[in-house]
């Protein structure tokens, strides 16, 4: 997400709720009426690494061992006016669909697409044309729609047994936490930060409170609730915190959710697709109404991200009957440097 | 201080250092030749609650006794282009004084007086003008110029046997930390930013140190070097960890530096000088070319201030052979809410 960040004098911050909702799904058979087809090696998903609603969709597809079946384009941490780019990469071009900025691929679909251009976003390569950029479907349709291309072991990050609960926090962490977030980076005024400030803090200590007692959101194991919470606490300390101004305390001075995320980040799929740096880069770069500086931060210190969680006495499996996942896969690695 | 906030391109910051140097003195007999004369009544300390700097000379004039010789003028935390205004004050003018903005004072010593208007500065009452505004020597004045008007048990802040050691820490803490902070906040490029941060932690690596073994800075007691390094410990959560991305780690994370900041400030003369939101605001609302939407943060939370710090076991006698000092002057407390 996130290339539509903007302060309006006085006014709390809203998001732009309007993404592009084809879906991918098993039989999918209309393309034309946004059904398009589970399909092995036809689709690219592009997300950055620094933004926390794609970086999301690399977890899941990780955790789910889908990387072979749908490639990723990363782009670069920073984007201008118009979209994210393909900085990073040689040439400055994504290697599969040859464009250099995503903006491209979302005019390849509808020429002159005059919403956000997003991350993730997932293009269908034959046509070079983004099919969605509805990252809480995305991530979903990873787990029951290529069910026929997991991993042998592949977790059930969205069982029909815990949908409803799962469904039930994800909305509260999405309004008051992913987005309480941007509530207070990008308010208007001082009363709008103000009570933003109250309502992301409310939602922390329930957080902090729930969690004290069970190792994961909802149920035993690692599921989709766990994935959304954790792109943004992973960004908590070293962005929100001081860009967004969410400064009541750090993460790290909330004990259940400090050992909670740490948890998380020591298993295979989570820290090993967290790169500090370029979520650093990202924020404090393109948010320049709020940093005109562009300095940014060294800090904070992440090495405490690797020190022991002790949450293994709350019992929970984080992959229930299934495993972690194995290796990065290659050329997916964090850079040596950007990680804890 | 502060009133000469400036990010130059590519530059490290670098303060003016240039100062009306008068003193005043026991004996002073010239203040045409800059010796002015101790004199109980004569004297208007203005010195705003938010400017680290001024803070010190507000708890040194406390620890002494000194409130009912030389009185204390009061400005708001922000100030405009031209200086800080008296627009606490009943009418917007300081009550003794009669005038709304501390460069009235400076313009009746020099007229056009071109360099900063700054706080602290010893304002003659008689004629309306500045003697002083030369930070580091006002408190040292105070402790060994005005011993006569000192009160009974006023504790030793600069003790000759001392002041060696307290000279070379001082010129430390002032260079490294004091305007360590400053040097980071007012960076004016990504190089010149990390530099400044690694000087900086250098140096509270250096006094997490020394603090882990001994009470208080130099000697067995509380001295004026504590006291410098105090001001600038009591912002560094609220102020200078997010606006002046001095983040490697909160100050609350280095443990012999947080106890040593509680003890201080559990002691009667710093926390009940300390107005943590006239700090906030000073910093957040000034200097908007660094936050330019002028939102002050709600956080941190300062309730820890007030926790057990055991700096007790480590011994020393925080005032010596004298006595702490007892109720803030009436008028002079710090507004409810402000505190810890």
């Amino acid at each position: 997400m996130s290339t539509n960040t903007y302060v309006t004098g006085g006014q709390e911050y809203t998001r732009d709720t309007n993404y592009i909702e084809d879906r991918i799904i098993r039989g999918g058979d209309a393309p034309e009426a946004g059904r398009w087809p589970v399909e092995p090696g036809r689709y690219r998903l592009i997300a950055a690494r620094a933004c926390p609603w794609a970086n999301r969709t690399v977890i899941v597809r990780r955790l789910l061992g889908l990387e072979d079946v749908i490639s990723l384009g990363q782009p670069g941490p920073t984007h201008d006016e118009r979209s994210w780019t393909f900085d990073l990469d040689p040439g400055g071009q994504d290697p599969v669909l040859g464009i250099e900025r995503i903006q491209d691929a979302y005019f390849r679909r509808f020429p002159g697409y005059p919403r956000g251009i997003t991350v993730p976003a997932v293009v269908d390569v034959p046509s070079g044309a983004v099919v969605t950029n509805n990252f809480p479907q995305i991530t979903l349709d990873f787990s029951s729609e290529w069910t026929e291309y997991q991993r042998e072991g592949a977790p059930r990050l969205y069982p029909e047994e815990l949908r409803e609960e799962i469904d039930r926090v994800n909305q509260r962490v999405f309004t008051e936490v992913n987005n309480g977030v941007y509530r207070c980076g990008f308010a208007g005024s001082q009363e709008a930060y103000d009570a933003a400030y109250d309502r992301l803090f409310t939602a922390l200590d329930w957080l902090e409170e729930r969690l004290a007692g069970q190792r994961f959101l909802v149920g035993e194991t690692i599921t989709e609730a766990d994935v959304r919470l954790f792109t943004t606490l992973a960004r908590f300390d070293a962005v929100y915190h001081g860009h967004f101004k969410c400064n009541r305390n750090k993460l790290t001075e909330m004990p259940a959710l400090w050992g909670y995320a740490r948890d998380l980040f020591q298993t295979p799929g989570f820290g090993d697709s967290t790169d500090f740096q370029q979520i650093k880069q990202h924020y404090y770069l393109v948010h320049k109404d709020i940093n005109p500086t562009q300095i940014v931060p060294k800090g904070p210190d992440t090495s405490g991200w690797l020190t022991a969680h002790g949450r293994e006495k709350l019992g929970g499996r984080p992959f229930g009957d299934g495993t972690a996942p194995g290796r990065v896969a290659p050329g997916e690695e964090v850079a040596p440097g950007h990680g804890a």
